[in-house]
């Protein structure tokens, strides 16, 4: 992983970063770390690149917890779109992926593990303010509180 | 409906808006009231979350209309983008989604109606400039106009 | 194509443009063309519209190339994003689309070739910051090098 701090001087504590994750990169582990040791507390996350395999989710009201769906195969990332969030558990990821198979369909959900070949570019935009998850026990979920 | 203004200290007209939409909240007629509002005239729209159900559509050239796609089920918004801008009518919202299903194929259009469940978290991002559509008979559409 | 400077106060090389593609503009050739003669070096790029054909792309590894898959049909642009890099070439512009069909199924890629019908409504947002392309003999690809 690479990382450069783009000064867009637009006040305290709006950074702009650009993070360039590399072969080996596992997605969703680098960029919780990278939030996490940035102290990202409310950031916007946008993303392009190709990974070699992915688990994508979707929320399974019933069971309260997200179906694993694999996509055991190079494909585009075609958007990775969400945002950072501060919870108790500190800053928490929340991403959303649409991915590009190799005959042009796409298979896309809550973004639970992407493994990068041989790139994914990420901009993630701080706003200077805080955004609080909070765990809601009846939906099994950790939900934006601006309350 | 939840919001708070993000000062992004960009200047004058330059706000960034988080939204948050609840259970129970339609996403066109929600954000289109939070545009009337707010008297946002350019401003680019980016959100994910969750739909119960939704409709899409596919704009028809024959008919200068949309084709209605209803999605009758739980979905992933795995994006959804676009933007505000003023026209005759007041600010007119123009977001495109793409949805994640239970199987992890995806459907999407232009969002015709978004029945949110859980949240749909929304950055909302004004410029300070105007942006007008103008409505061109010849198409069924309106389209921004620059000149 | 029309194309408007939003001034966002930001600070010195942090411009953002409002890009409106027409009927009979190829959106790959056009925001080329754009990003060489403002000379953008580091931008984010983000779109949504509609495009009679279109041609995606899906990176085959063996053999070091995009595979090409023509969508020869009116289709909605659900979303295109991505960047633009400066390279040994001059700016070299990333874009990753999804695409909205007739029946609502999906189909995305690499953007090759984008034919506008009626609009696309591009917002390129400048960052004040360099970012380098470096062609990769060994994936036959240019990455971002932050290094």
């Amino acid at each position: 992983m690479q990382w450069k701090h783009i000064d867009d001087s637009a006040g305290e504590g709006s950074k702009t970063f650009v993070v360039v994750l590399e072969v080996g990169d596992e997605a969703v582990a680098a960029l919780s770390a990278f939030g996490r040791e940035h102290g990202l507390e409310a950031a916007q996350v946008t993303a392009v690149g190709a990974f070699e395999r992915a688990v994508v989710g979707w929320f399974d009201r019933e069971r309260k917890d997200y179906k694993r769906l694999p996509v055991d195969e190079q494909c585009e990332v075609l958007s990775l779109v969400g945002d950072i969030a501060g919870s108790d558990k500190g800053p928490q990821l929340h991403l959303h992926a649409v991915l590009g198979l190799s005959d042009g369909t796409t298979r896309g959900g809550h973004l639970l593990e992407g493994h990068v070949w041989p790139t994914l570019e990420v901009i993630i935009r701080e706003a200077p303010a805080q955004l609080r998850k909070t765990y809601r026990p009846e939906l099994g979920l950790s939900l934006i509180d601006l309350g």
